[in-house]
């Protein structure tokens, strides 16, 4: 009998303040879809605001995506730390160049990124610390390009099969053919 | 006489609101640096907050990337029309897949992120209307991903040379090399 491999993105989103991150987390989550994540937990703050436009895109645009709050993410990691390898987006990480070779070969990842602030434990916690471009830049970017790599760029040439919008590339103007 | 040729990169960000984008611009803007382009120019609302932030990441970080307010963004786009590729990123637009083979042989470029809302005027002056996946994301993650795609990740293994403060990339914890 063949071996069914079922591969897991998760995303991590620590410390979300609903006034100062919402469109931040928003972008970082609507980013985790697109580029073929699974999942987005958030912690820091619950914002039911959050969760509804994230799944109002998914309703619209397709895609199992879901986005859910996490009380404890210490706990949730050292629960998942046998079953996934953790990745942490982090300026101070590694060389992306230099591991994501490595960690293409791993099967079920989290991938926290952080918010204001991480504390040390996650950099304890985690596999890999790794870092896109060692510069300040964003986590939204940084969760972009590490996936692009992790997925050889597919999500460029990706359509959602459950979809009741879908958007068509034209050159110039709008094109969104609705399947109702 | 061998000819000098000067590649520039510039980054407009549209319709920049203080208070609801003052952290998104900030990240397009890191983003922008990081990721090499040259100069970015922002309109909507001036904002010395979001440039005095900018400013300090340069200071410290190096490069000799800049960030300027413009009031007509039209106008200017009319008069650089000649010298410069106009190139939207716009969830509308074609696939970057099918298009950047030939951007790429373009010299000087001037890159247009979104904000909430972009006029059908700058799709009409846009050389290239061009999409990050045909999916709702973000202009920081579709800004990151076509310039990687534009510089063929050079970005990745850049560093500036005027910089002061310089992040060592480490397995865990932080390494930040000061030249003074």
């Amino acid at each position: 009998m063949r071996k069914i491999i079922i591969f897991m993105i998760i995303i991590l989103r620590l410390n979300h303040r609903i006034e100062r991150d919402k469109r931040l987390t928003t972008h970082v989550a609507l980013t985790a879809r697109a580029f073929l994540a699974d999942k987005l937990y958030y912690s820091g703050q619950k914002d039911s605001g959050l969760e509804l436009s994230v799944n109002k895109v998914n309703e619209k645009f397709g895609s199992n995506f879901t986005i859910n709050y996490l009380e404890n993410p210490v706990k949730f990691l050292q629960e998942n730390k046998n079953k996934f390898i953790i990745v942490h987006l982090s300026v101070y990480g590694l060389n992306v160049n230099e591991e994501i070779k490595e960690i293409k070969k791993k099967e079920n990842l989290i991938i926290i990124v952080g918010g204001e602030k991480v504390e040390p434990i996650y950099y304890k916690l985690s596999d890999y610390n790794i870092s896109i471009t060692s510069q300040p830049i964003s986590e939204v970017s940084a969760l972009a390009i590490f996936l692009h790599l992790l997925n050889n760029g597919k999500e460029l040439k990706n359509s959602f099969k459950n979809a009741k919008l879908k958007i068509i590339g034209i050159e110039r103007g709008k094109k969104v053919l609705s399947s109702k």
